[in-house]
C-alpha cells in the first residue's frame, strides 16, 4: 500500500485518540501496527501521538527490513528488553510528552508486557494509561477496496486449501494429515502464513476448538475443517464439515439444517444490518427445528488482518475490550457460522466469509456445500 | 500418562504453593494445564488448591472430551464468558476458599483475561493475587523419562521436517513453500501440531524473527529454517541455515564459526552447568573471531511442552516472570543456538535441542551440519 494510505490512517487514529482523551498510543499487536505503519511483528512497537507522529521500535537486527516495509517518522533499534524500555522513554522525551494519557492494547498485552511498557524507566509517572482496543477496531472495521481485494485473494487461497483437505479425507488419514494437506495447498497457492488449522473428527467434532490430533478418520465419521490463510497480510475464514463415506440420515438432516440457517443469515446481510439480528436469524432457524439447545458459540466475527477481529457479538465484545457492535457498514467483512450444532456424538459447522455491501453480501469463500 | 503421574505433579505443585504463600492457583495456559491434568486447551481453566484438589472449567461442549483426557476431581462446563466467571465463583465456594492468595499466570494472561479471572463475580474480594509463573516453571523444568521420550520423538519428527525443507530449497521456491514442505513432512511423520515455522532468506536472514513471506529464493541466498513440531504434546526445536547453490567464502566462514561456537557450547553441557557459562562459551568463540558485535539474541532457552520455556537466560527471565536460572539439572532440556550471527547483508544460525545428562548432552535434533 502507498505511504498516503498510512498517513491517512494515522491521521484518523489521531482524531479518534483526541476524541477519546488519549495523547499517545503505544501499539505492540502486529495487526494494529501493520494497519497504521505497513509492518507488524512481535517484539516491536509503534508509538503514535495525537499530532500524528509515528515512532517505531524494533530489534536492532530488523531496522533495515522495517525501513523498507513501513511508513514512520522515526525508528530505533534495540538490543534487548532493557533497550526496548529505554527506547520508549526516548520517544516520550523526543515527542515532548511529559503527562497525559497513553492508550494500550489491553486485549493483547500480557501482565509482563504491560509491566515493560509502563516500566518507570519507560513511561513518565505522570502519564496515565487506558485501553485503546476500541479505537483500533473502529479504525480497522470498514475495509477499503484494496483491503477487500486482499481478503478476496485470501478467500481464493482458502478455497484451494479446503479443496485439498476434503480430497484427502478418507479412513486411515489422521486429522493432522488432513490439516497438512490444507496448509500445504494454501502455501503453494500464495499464502505467506496461516492461522492455526482446525481439523476434528468423529466425537471430537463436538468440541468448541477442534485442533488436529493423530486420531485416524473412520468410516462414517464427520470431519470438521476450519482454515484461515494469510495472503498479503489479510485473512479469510472458511469451515466445512464432511463425512467419511456415507452419512446417516440424522447427520444429513443436521447438515441441511445448519446450511439452511447459514443461508438465511447470509441473505439478511446488508449495510445497516445489526449483528444481533443476524445472530437471531441463524439461531431461530435452528430453534424452530427443535435444536436450539444444541447450538454453541458466537455466530459471527469480523475478518481482516486478524482472522477474528471486530465486529464481535455483544457479549463476547464486552470481554474482549470492544464496544457493542454498531449496525454493519458497507465494507465490513464478517465470517458467519462460527457456532457449532452439536446434536449427536458429533457436530456440524459451516462457515463463510462475506463482505457487507449496500444491498447484499459478497461471498469471499465460495466453496461448495456438500456433506458427502 | 498415568493418573498417578498427575497426582504426583499436583502434590508437588501444592507443596510449592504452600512454600510461596499461595492457597490456590488458577491456570489458563494450555501447557501448564496439560502438565498438571493431562489436558490443556484455550478457553478453559484448572483451579488447583493447596490441598491438591483440581477443578476444571471448560466449554460445555468439551466436557466429555476432557473427561477422557484429563485427571481432575471436578469438572464444570460453561456456556460463555459469563458462565466461565460464575463457574470460577462456584469453585471458590466449593473448595471453601474465602480469603488468601491466588496464583495467576502473569506472563500468559492479557489484561482482559485477567479482568475475567479476577472479576468480582468470580473471585472473592478478600482473595489477593500474585504471579505463579515461577512455580509452574520450577515444576516443569526437569523432565522425567517419559517426557524425554516424547521430546526425543519430536526430535525425530523435526529432523524429517528439516530434511524435507532443505531438499526443497532451490531458486524460485518461496520461503512460504519451503515452510510448507517442513510442516507437511512433520504432520506426515506424526506431529499433531507445530509451533509457527520460521523461514527467511537473503537479506531477511538478518532479522530477529524470520517468519516466511512470498519472497522467492535466489541463487546465492542463505536460507534460515527454524521448526518446532509437537508430538504427544511435547516439542523439539531445530534450526539450520543453508545456501541456495554455492556459498561465498565469507558465508562459509561465518557458518563454520557459528558451528564451532555451538559445538564448544554443547560440549560444556552437563548437570551443574550454569546457563550464563554456556552463554559465555558461545559468545566468546564468536568474540575471539572478532564478531562479538554481530551476535544478537539470547543463546539458550528450555524446551518441553512449550518450545520456548524455562530455563531462560537471566535478563530474559526477569521480563518473563521467571527466576534467574539455577545450575542445570539432569533431565532439563534446552535448545542452544537461539542467537543469530549477522555479519553481512545476511545471517547464520544453527540451533539444536539437547537433554542435560550427568556428564554430557544427549542430542535430540540430530540433523547434519552443512551450509551447501
Amino acid at each position: 500500500m502507498k505511504k498516503e494510505v498510512y498517513a491517512r490512517r494515522v491521521n484518523e487514529a489521531a482524531r479518534l485518540m483526541k476524541e477519546s482523551g488519549m495523547d499517545v498510543i503505544l501499539l505492540t499487536k502486529p495487526s494494529n501496527m501493520a494497519y497504521l505503519t505497513g509492518d507488524g511483528r512481535l517484539c516491536a512497537y509503534a508509538m503514535i501521538t495525537k499530532e500524528g507522529h509515528v515512532g517505531m521500535g524494533v530489534p536492532k537486527t530488523d531496522v533495515e527490513d522495517v525501513r523498507q516495509l513501513a511508513a514512520f517518522d522515526e525508528i530505533v533499534g534495540f538490543e534487548d528488553e532493557v533497550g526496548m524500555i529505554h527506547s520508549i522513554a526516548h520517544y516520550f522525551k523526543h515527542f515532548g510528552i511529559e503527562s497525559g494519557t497513553m492508550g494500550l492494547e489491553n486485549t493483547f498485552l500480557t501482565q509482563s508486557m504491560m509491566g515493560m511498557l509502563t516500566h518507570p524507566h519507560a513511561k513518565p509517572e505522570t502519564v496515565t494509561t487506558k485501553d485503546c482496543t476500541a479505537i483500533m477496531s473502529a479504525l480497522r472495521i470498514v475495509k477499503d477496496d484494496e483491503e477487500i481485494d486482499h481478503i478476496r485473494t485470501a478467500g481464493l487461497v482458502a478455497v484451494k486449501g479446503m479443496s485439498a483437505a476434503i480430497e484427502a479425507v478418507k479412513a486411515g488419514m489422521t486429522e493432522s494429515q488432513v490439516a497438512g494437506e490444507a496448509e500445504y495447498a494454501m502455501r503453494a497457492a500464495g499464502a505467506e502464513e496461516f492461522w492455526r488449522t482446525y481439523v476434528s473428527s468423529g466425537p471430537r467434532t463436538n468440541i468448541a476448538h477442534g485442533l488436529p490430533t493423530n486420531r485416524k478418520l473412520q468410516e462414517g465419521d464427520l470431519v470438521m475443517i476450519d482454515i484461515h490463510p494469510i495472503v498479503n497480510g489479510y485473512s479469510a475464514d472458511v469451515c466445512r464439515t464432511v463425512c467419511v463415506g456415507s452419512a446417516t440420515s440424522e447427520q444429513q438432516a443436521a447438515y441441511d439444517l445448519y446450511l439452511k440457517a447459514l443461508r438465511a443469515t447470509i441473505a439478511k446481510v446488508r449495510a445497516g444490518s445489526a449483528i444481533v439480528d443476524l445472530d437471531d436469524t441463524l439461531h431461530n432457524v435452528i430453534k424452530e427445528a427443535g435444536h436450539g439447545e444444541h447450538l454453541f458459540g458466537p455466530t459471527i466475527h469480523g475478518v481482516g488482518i486478524d482472522f477474528e477481529e471486530a465486529p464481535l457479538p455483544p457479549g463476547h465484545a464486552f470481554f474482549h475490550g470492544e464496544k457493542a457492535p454498531a449496525p454493519l457498514k458497507k465494507g465490513v467483512v464478517i465470517a458467519i457460522g462460527n457456532c457449532g450444532l452439536y446434536i449427536g456424538p458429533w457436530g456440524v459447522r459451516i462457515e463463510d466469509t462475506v463482505v457487507v455491501q449496500e444491498e447484499t453480501a459478497l461471498a469471499v469463500t465460495d466453496y461448495p456445500y456438500s456433506l458427502t
